[in-house]
């Protein structure tokens, strides 16, 4: 599974060149303090087509997350689900590390004020719900996959998958705004919850 | 337990005054469009009284949070604990309805803006670490109870606690950026847990 982000080191054409210039402003300034003039600074070429192409920095920000998506969609495909036992670990894994190893912690901190936004912007909601429908989707799909190979106890996919969902947004949440330190433990707790309420094998040695 | 935030009903004073200002104009306004100057619209004093007071509306805001804080330690004080078992049952009320009954949708959605904040300021993180550890330190009192009551597991209350505490930020955050239809799965799937990972009696029916 290629986990890098391709645009971000080799812009393909004039609008992964916008969208590159876009991560790197939003990184560096993050959302409160990113202005098309930032994101223009990064840009190399002429700035009237960053601004023919755009109207604003939400327009380009919404355009730079879809893009991330359908990146993420080509890059993590439903599989057919060998290892489902392993799968939810590698998931386990991406949820206390927040970013990585894809982006870093300035891109956890920008994307974090970028989903507050949508407490009062209908546009950031609805891509925040796609988003984390992919996610939701992807976690069903590795544990229907588990209780078929006879890995996983015989759960409700869809609210195991929400208390996931929840968990992501959590940690990512938690991560940058707070108390770093409870994430171990926190880390501790929830693999408990996995071998004792998702796992067969150590169901009932815990 | 009284549930009311006092200050909001009936200002005894002029900081409390300028504090339900604030608090009515953040609630309309939320993070990225309060200003000083709509929160002086809601004061009915002197405007000059505010401007004395506090420098700008990170100020003001900060100070709002402080007051907050005091009030949520003097109304849920660490009472000995019994019925650690309704207790956690409350919480779980508290995490799956955040703001209610104290406040309402329109503040939770300022709230999550605010937190947003903390990515990228130094004294939000401090004030959110505070307070996040507020809420981890009853969830712990409560576990630690339960346990001596014989109606909890024995179980690490800090990891719990940790646990609760990331999941109290991931809910608040997903019901206002995102889809809200997945929390009724995610809390059916958090009373599994709590059921077979938290309480005695029911931890082997299930």
């Amino acid at each position: 599974m290629d986990k890098s982000v391709s645009f971000l080191e080799e812009p393909e054409n004039t609008r992964e060149e916008i969208l590159k210039a876009t991560y790197d402003a939003f990184r560096e300034h993050g959302y409160s303090d990113i202005t098309i003039q930032k994101i223009s600074d990064e840009f190399p070429k002429s700035k009237s087509l960053l601004y023919h192409h755009y109207d604003g920095k939400d327009d380009l920000l919404l355009d730079f997350l879809e893009f991330m998506l359908d990146q993420a969609e080509e890059q993590f495909p439903l599989q057919p689900g060998e290892g489902a036992d392993a799968h939810i670990e590698q998931v386990i894994d991406a949820m206390f590390t927040p970013g990585e190893p894809v982006t870093d912690e300035d891109f956890s901190r920008a994307m974090v004020e970028l989903r507050a936004q949508a407490a009062h912007d209908d546009r950031y909601e609805e891509y925040f719900t796609r988003t984390d429908r992919f996610t939701s989707k992807h976690v069903e799909y590795i544990i229907r996959s588990g209780i078929e190979q006879g890995v996983f106890q015989e759960v409700d996919p869809e609210e195991t998958a929400a208390l996931f969902q929840v968990m992501f947004v959590g940690l990512a949440t938690q991560q940058v705004t707070s108390d770093e330190s409870i994430l171990e433990d926190c880390r501790s707790e929830f693999e408990r919850y996995v071998r004792t309420c998702l796992l067969r094998d150590s169901a009932d040695t815990d």
